[in-house]
């Protein structure tokens, strides 16, 4: 049995996520508050407010589509990760959310890059031979 | 109320932060199911089992410290992050985990870097003067 706080968080960002696939931007622009807060910490961006939210989304260049591949969810936060796809080339997503009275008020999202492994810990580590993380959640 | 599954979960990924902090390596292992799975998808670097999985991070390089900024826990799963200093070096560590039987048999890392904005969308987005995502559990 899990608490009804968390249900609901979780309700909701299944939808975001459900949205934003389907392009269903007023939908989509529903689930958030209107002082939603989109945090970029890698390039230490920031969009505040529903609407530029829903623009920037909306105007996302490129052809993308996206499977979801974690959602966990505790009490009024929860977390996510999915696999991006950006016409042939393949992104990881990791994103992080608050969520207050059912919408969602701030949204932290990475995208971390591949990189070479740092030498000295090859006698510890095998390479897979395909990408981690490659996966969908009914796996 | 959060059910008992979510609360283990919760505290065994807790004690794993602290172990890890006070290098507390013995603890730390005992908190690992002997066949964890340690993969880092950045450079589909994989670690597998307990004693290994310990001796990396014991060997891991320079003066390092981190402090835990989330923890969202959901059964069996659970995301953290963490603001880490190696050295004068910043970086933020986001990490999963999957557990069983109390102890953790599944652990992704990532170690997203900061990189320049893409153009086009200056027109949405303020740029933070400080790091994002530089705050504690506390805050």
């Amino acid at each position: 049995m899990t608490d009804r706080e968390t249900e609901r968080t979780r309700a909701v960002v299944r939808q975001y996520f459900e949205r934003m696939g389907e392009r269903e931007w007023a939908g989509f622009g529903d689930l958030l508050a209107v002082d939603v807060r989109y945090e970029l910490p890698q390039t230490n961006e920031l969009i505040t407010g529903r609407e530029r939210l829903v623009q920037f989304n909306q105007e996302y260049p490129g052809d993308w589509s996206f499977e979801v591949t974690r959602l966990i969810a505790d009490g009024t936060t929860a977390a996510g990760s999915m696999n991006f796809k950006v016409g042939t080339e393949e992104m990881v997503a990791l994103v992080y959310f608050e969520v207050a009275d059912g919408l969602i008020t701030r949204i932290t999202d990475f995208w971390p890059e591949q990189y070479e492994p740092p030498a000295g810990r090859e006698h510890l580590v095998e390479r897979s031979p395909n990408g981690l993380d490659r996966f969908t959640m009914d796996d």
